[in-house]
C-alpha cells in the first residue's frame, strides 16, 4: 500500500469499505476492456515517464476545470458560488497521488475497494464529507465518463517526454485510456439504480 | 431524419420522448470532451469511408460479444440461457445503422431524444419492449463503458482502409472515441439515481 501523508487520502486502509464488485467482476470488466498484461506493462513504464511531472500535468488539468464553471461549479460554496481554494488544493493531492497509483497498475482488492471509495466521494454518498466542506451535493455524473478524454489526451506530450519511441508512447496511451474507462466505470456504481450497474 | 424500414428504429418519430437534457446541457457535454466542429466533419467523413463496411464491422462487433458469454447474456432467454438469434438479429439491423447516424453527426434535438431512447432500451426501463422478447431485464451499466473501447479500436482497420492520410485518419478515431463516449454519457441517464445525473 502507498505510505503517504496525504489528508483523506486512505487507500489501503481500514477506513475504505470493501467494494461491491469482486475479483471476479473486475476480470470480465478487464476483458471487455481488452484490457491486458501489455497494458499493465505500459501503465507501469508510464510511472517511470510520469512521476516528476504530476505538478505540471495537474496544472493542466486544473486549468481546463477553472476554464470550465460547469466543471468548477463541484468546488463551489453554493451559497456564493465562489471556489473553495482550500478544497480544489486538498484534492489536488489526491489526484497526485491517482496519477501515481494508476501508473503502479496493481488491480488487486484494495486497488477495487479503493474505487469503490473514490466513486462514493465524488457520487451524494459522500461528496464534501472527505474534506470537511460546504459544497454541491454531488458530482454531476455526466461529466465524469467526458472528463476521461481530455484527462488522457492532455497526458500525451507528458509520455513523450522521455524519449520513448512512437509504439511505446502509444502503448502508454492506450493502457492510460483502458485504465481511466475501467476506474469511471467502478466509480459510477454508487450513482446507478439498485440492480441496474 | 433517416428512413429506413429497420423494425424499431424510430429515430425522429413521434414514438420518442423527450430527452431530460436540453441542447444547452449537449453543449456543455461536448465541451468537456473537447469535442468540436472537427470532429463533425471527421465524422462526416468517416461516413463516406464506412458506408459500404458496415456489415464487416457488425461482423467483428458480433463475434466479440459472441466470444464472451457475460456480454451475449444480454441476448439470452434467461431461463434456458441459450440466445436468442431473432433478438441479436433485430439489434443488428439498429447497430448497423447506429454507425452511419453517429458519422452523422447531426447532434440536434432529434438527435438527442433518440440517445435518450437508446438509454431506455438498455435499461430495465424499456429493455427488450422494442423487439418483444423475453431476455434479461437489463443491460449491465457495468458493461456499456468498456465495450466503448473495442467498438472504436476495431473500427481503426476499417477507418484506414480507403487511403485517407494517416492525420485524417487519426482524426477519424478520434472523433469516434468522443462520440461514443457523448453517447455513452446519454444513454447513462435512465440508470443513474434521481438527482445524481
Amino acid at each position: 500500500m502507498p505510505q503517504t501523508s496525504i489528508p483523506g487520502y486512505t487507500y489501503g486502509t481500514a477506513a475504505v469499505a470493501r467494494s461491491p464488485l469482486t475479483l471476479d467482476d473486475l476480470e470480465l470488466l478487464k476483458r471487455t476492456l481488452l484490457f491486458g498484461e501489455q497494458d499493465v506493462q505500459a501503465l507501469r513504464l508510464s510511472r517511470e515517464v510520469l512521476a516528476d511531472q504530476v505538478e505540471q500535468i495537474l496544472d493542466v488539468w486544473y486549468g481546463f476545470v477553472g476554464a470550465n464553471p460547469h466543471l468548477l461549479a463541484a468546488f463551489t460554496d453554493p451559497a456564493s458560488g465562489q471556489p473553495l481554494a482550500d478544497y480544489l488544493a486538498a484534492v489536488r493531492k489526491r489526484f497526485g497521488q491517482w496519477i501515481l497509483d494508476t501508473a503502479a497498475a496493481h488491480y488487486d482488492q484494495t486497488w477495487l475497494d479503493y474505487q469503490y471509495e473514490i466513486g462514493l466521494r465524488h457520487a451524494r454518498a459522500k461528496k464534501n464529507a472527505t474534506d470537511g466542506v460546504h459544497s454541491t451535493e454531488v458530482v454531476p455524473f455526466r461529466y465524469l465518463l467526458p472528463l476521461a478524454y481530455p484527462i488522457v489526451t492532455t497526458l500525451k506530450p507528458f509520455l513523450a517526454s522521455k524519449g520513448h519511441s512512437a509504439e511505446e508512447v502509444e502503448q502508454m496511451e492506450q493502457a492510460w485510456l483502458k485504465s481511466v474507462l475501467l476506474q469511471v466505470t467502478l466509480w459510477s456504481q454508487p450513482y446507478v439504480k439498485d440492480g441496474e450497474f
